[in-house]
């Protein structure tokens, strides 16, 4: 199984005029990338926002389902959001990945504008194999930064549907990457 | 560009304990689903639900996307949630389909579950290429019951990962199914 590792960045993205901003948790986000996340065996899904007001509220919905009624009502979902871990910056993410072990992962960062060393997903796909542990991160509101950009070790081709129209939800785009990279479709079971 | 349609049923579907009910609708579900279909040029999104209430809560949320204040702040949502048509039964979007001169389309029914006659997304690849109609049906709440299913010309092969979970989404669900029956990824531009 690869050593692939999920952030959820909620700053600093940017807003729609382009300004860098600390955008709200969105409980279905947390859901569904949590459950994506179980589903294609990534390791550790991580919840990225320095505000205590957002952390809290990350740990109240992870709690309700991971101990409280929703364990009991849905455990499926409580292995799903045992995935997750809140943390304030992309640094600590990086820390904690180091401390359990895991060596500092190499980071690949999403976007859905391509660059010019942007790499395809067979290139991944292959470093996946390599043994050494990634983490794939995701920006809610309008993105990350150019700047965060440029400084992530490496950018992910956006996804293409087969139109012009390039405005999937963070929950689309982060199951069909999954898929892409770790999907059985894609590697027969033999 | 396939003739593929979309429809989301929220009857009749299962709950936990498999009787069949009518469930509410989620407005995340219409914006992720619109966007991804947008994405992936499927022509028409259904939603479909017998509920007055229901039907009238869909209405008001594209509507306030197409033509209210939520189209000014953000045209390229309009443009997804423009493909929304709201329906009372999957008998009323085959209607609807055919009324538009499109022939009656064929449907094929997706399940987290795998039967004898399921068909791969290779197959259906294909089909998508004969220039006939073909409708894609989504169960929301524990899913589309088995007498349904029967009734269905072809069934899906669900979405592995490669994990033994299986619990997403449907908003994952549908963006997985429609990158890898349109996404460029599988047919790359030559």
């Amino acid at each position: 199984m690869p050593n692939l590792h999920l952030a959820l960045l909620h700053y600093p993205v940017l807003n729609k005029r382009g300004e860098t901003i600390a955008s709200a948790v969105t409980n279905l986000d947390l859901h569904d990338i949590a459950r994506a996340a179980k589903t294609f065996g990534v390791k550790t899904f991580y919840v990225v926002t320095p505000l205590e007001d957002q952390k809290d509220l990350v740990e109240r919905i992870v709690s309700h389902w991971k101990t409280g009624e929703g364990a009991l009502y849905n455990p499926k979902r409580k292995e799903a959001l045992e995935l997750i871990h809140v943390k304030d910056t992309l640094k600590d993410v990086l820390d904690h990945i180091h401390q359990k072990g895991m060596g500092f992962p190499k980071t690949v960062v999403t976007c859905a504008r391509s660059f010019g060393r942007s790499i395809g997903y067979e290139l991944f796909r292959e470093m996946l194999k390599d043994g050494r542990s990634y983490l794939l991160v995701f920006g809610t509101a309008w993105g990350l930064s150019e700047e965060f950009l440029n400084i992530a070790d490496f950018i992910l081709e956006p996804v293409k549907g087969n139109t012009d129209y390039n405005h999937l939800s963070v929950r689309s785009a982060v199951s069909i990457i999954l898929d892409r990279l770790l999907g059985r479709e894609y590697y027969p079971a033999t």
